[in-house]
């Protein structure tokens, strides 16, 4: 089973905050809020996104390169490959 | 009128899609999509917030700050404070 | 006169312990140390140019922006196009 | 053998370029240039040291946690404390 299945409940609860921030923020907009708080608003939105990345990175690491479970060469060749690919495009 | 305000239209777009994208990600979890997918949607969710924080923080700097029209150092000096403190939250 | 050059002694401090994290991370290399020791100097200097960035970023927008004194509209045009040009490489 | 031992000569040369910089910027502060070329010298180094860090991350997940020879549970349990380690204090 794939880590975001398992911690599905837990991935879910941050992705639904993360969709309240988002909506917040189209409210905003929508009554022309001032532009500090729509600033402080987009700056929170992404710092929840940053966390949800890392949580999701951790747990793949945990899972397919880490995990006692982990024998196989060929998980942890792809586990690598994906992380490296994200990573690449998350440090550019 | 804020930049929020004038640019609306524009700002609304953007938040839209990105609100798309965070709810495929909540879909695709759901689904219990693969972790490399998921991984890919939230870098994705993260780089479209990125560049509207971008472009709001251009626009705030366009407005208070070197607008031709920006003529009070009361203006410039509030639009300088709200700008610092989000530079601060995001470069951390 | 320049914010780099009014502010070249608080500066310079910063970029002395830069060239100093920079070195020790040579020395460290040529040492052959570990590399879990490694990743951490790595990330030490780029908190510590992070910070040097914020610290000039702010500085542009005192003088060149926000100051009492900036009366002119092209001085606050030219500093504005320079911060965001910057912005836009170091936010990418 | 450690990873950052195996690839030393590939590192120190990229070490040694990002020390280039800042010794250049050093220079352009005593030398009391514009802020703006400053501006772009410290962005440089910043990207220098980004790339840097991307490397060994990759050079130590390849290593410690992807490496067929990685046949150890123990030695991926270290590898990975380390680079979540790492990856925390980076993306935060």
């Amino acid at each position: 089973m794939s880590h975001t299945t398992r911690e599905k409940s837990k991935l879910l609860s941050r992705v639904r905050r993360i969709r309240g921030q988002v909506e917040a923020l189209e409210r905003a907009l929508e009554a022309e809020r001032g532009c500090a708080e729509i600033l402080q608003q987009i700056a929170a939105a992404r710092g929840a996104i940053n966390g949800l990345m890392l949580e999701v990175m951790e747990d793949h690491i945990e899972t397919h390169l880490a995990g006692a479970q982990t024998t196989s060469a060929a998980e942890r060749r792809e586990g690598a490959d994906e992380l490296i690919e994200v990573m690449r495009t998350y440090l550019r």
